[in-house]
């Protein structure tokens, strides 16, 4: 399916769909938050071919999502990083992880969680609020133009 | 490029990619949000072809995320309206347009904003919190699987 680009769009949503709105290049980001690094590491979670693992770690150096440097230790590795524009990523991914996980959960009897490191509870839902604290739902709020 | 399913994924993330990981998918259910209901409110918003159109609001309506019925009207349109499951994608699409507000804005000297319908005031960028509400950074959470 040709995508047209939307790099352009005066919605906001649009344009990071635009950069990251395909499959491979938010599970490369996710594998970054978890701690990888090398492109190893990448194809192994990911089982996906050289080609388009190395095109996709190529787009998201070129958007400044990843930075590439020589491993730390010394060694011929490449280890890939996630810039703070990429880091900025993670309420995304953890939005579709708590999605996922109340939607598609299927069967298993044990599935995945998301928890904080220290205490191993679960992170609470993601809630959407006002600037005076309030819960908002999808129908009280609106894109605008301010100003 | 060719997808492979990860609908049995153990990563919730995943799962969630491969229902709504693609960029149309997600701009019909911002669309949706926004209060869109129609054939030819989507395909203006979008411009998009009618085939690729089709094809994906029956994918969604397969999966639950969209109904459709006709008109409240008692016109001859089918309306398409967001399931319960659907409208907890909202979370996601608030998201998605809060790093593209942050990261993507060029040079536009307005650029849209969600606002709280109410007070007309921008929503607060979305934190991951703890079971206790501290909020929570990349590096203070990890996927596991309980008990």
């Amino acid at each position: 399916m040709r995508r047209k680009s939307l790099s352009g769009a005066a919605c906001p949503i649009a344009r990071t769909l635009d950069v990251v709105g395909d499959w491979w290049s938010l599970l490369i980001v996710r594998d970054c938050l978890r701690g990888m690094r090398r492109f190893s590491e990448f194809q192994k979670s990911l089982d996906v071919s050289k080609n388009i693992l190395t095109q996709r770690l190529r787009a998201l150096v070129a958007q400044d999502i990843l930075t590439q440097a020589p491993a730390a230790d010394g060694s011929a590795y490449q280890e890939y990083t996630l810039t703070e524009k990429g880091r900025g990523l993670y309420p995304i991914i953890v939005a579709l992880g708590q999605w996922g996980r109340q939607n598609l959960a299927g069967d298993e009897p044990n599935p995945m969680t998301l928890v904080d490191r220290e205490y191993r509870q679960p992170v609470r839902p993601i809630e959407i609020r006002a600037h005076d604290g309030r819960v908002l739902g999808p129908g009280e709020t609106v894109m605008t133009r301010l100003g």
